[in-house]
């Protein structure tokens, strides 16, 4: 089946995309509002972009009325955000964070998920995350105005967080501990356990 | 632990980035030179940007010499590509064409992987892949240049192909028969065998 986009709604553009790009990373992403409200909400419109500069990016797309969310707005007011990585055990407070809050709500109240001051940014940290990327708004890139335009907020990270009980004895990630889901389509997720290898061959040139 | 980038190897930057941001989903890139050499490369810094414009991004890193790859060098040269999606029984095919090979040489014939036309855009696509995007370069972002220089290649989708195979009685991607993989650290993939449900609640506000 073959599909111009331009015959589409924005929803059956949207709807391919979400059942076609997968597994996708989760960012939680938690930022500050001038006025001092925390925001906590998840993306995966998400990944890693380098390591030189440290570089990660997501997307938060506007609402349907053609607003920012809140997390852009803060980004934009401050320039600071933090992404907190999501376990299995988090997952259904992650999940309750997606929800629409009003903007004076911190979802990290509201949830009841506990905060941990950051280091080097005023966006607190998901407590109970197993590594955190404290970031500073590199850039953002505006796509399109209006409902569902999209958006890239690229973040320059200051500082990395990760907890002691992550590292194997080999000094690398224990993924089993860190145990990462993945988001597919609608209410559907991944775990990472069915892992596999497949080993890179010699250049054939 | 807490590590300052500022402190820390480009090498340890990226090892820490790809074993914290999992799983992530994997454009499997066709592009051609302005010579007519077709390019295949497997990057996992990618992801869906929204659906209003219809958008993906990809991040193709500078080579250690500070060169561009040739997926980059010929996007630039003729703003056009072509993302195919990576079934589990793709993977091996996927992973060889990772290695490096000349640029005179086109890992469809060096890895031996059928092509089939495009719609709109001269880079073939993968024909076993069940699902492809076309696009057309929206822009390129250059983060840095020289050694592992970071780059962000923004793509306008203008056709979507998916295989009728694909498609459920109920109009859905059938996530069993994609079954989809994604990348995890160094050798190490994941399948998306192992789905769950988190059913979204009302707004808590």
């Amino acid at each position: 089946m073959h599909h111009d986009p331009a015959d589409m709604s924005v929803k059956e553009i949207y709807q391919l995309l979400v059942q076609l790009v997968v597994p996708r990373p989760i960012a939680w992403v938690s930022s500050i509002s001038n006025d001092g409200v925390t925001n906590l909400a998840p993306y995966s419109f998400f990944n890693a972009v380098g390591a030189n500069p440290p570089t990660l990016m997501f997307c938060p797309v506007n609402r349907r009325d053609g607003t920012f969310k809140d997390s852009l707005n803060n980004i934009l007011e401050n320039s600071e955000f933090v992404v907190s990585v999501v376990s299995h055990d988090l997952g259904d407070e992650m999940n309750q964070t997606a929800a629409e809050f009003d903007k004076e709500i911190s979802e990290f109240e509201a949830v009841g998920i506990a905060s941990t001051p950051s280091s080097c940014v005023k966006p607190p940290r998901v407590a109970q995350s197993l590594a955190q990327f404290e970031c500073r708004l590199n850039r953002v890139i505006h796509l399109a105005p209006g409902p569902a335009g999209a958006n890239i907020v690229i973040g320059d990270i200051v500082q990395f967080h990760v907890a002691d009980e992550l590292i194997s004895p080999a000094g690398k990630i224990d993924q089993e501990r860190l145990d990462a889901i993945g988001r597919m389509d609608g209410a559907s997720y991944t775990r990472t356990t069915d892992r596999f290898e497949l080993t890179r061959k010699n250049s054939g040139s």
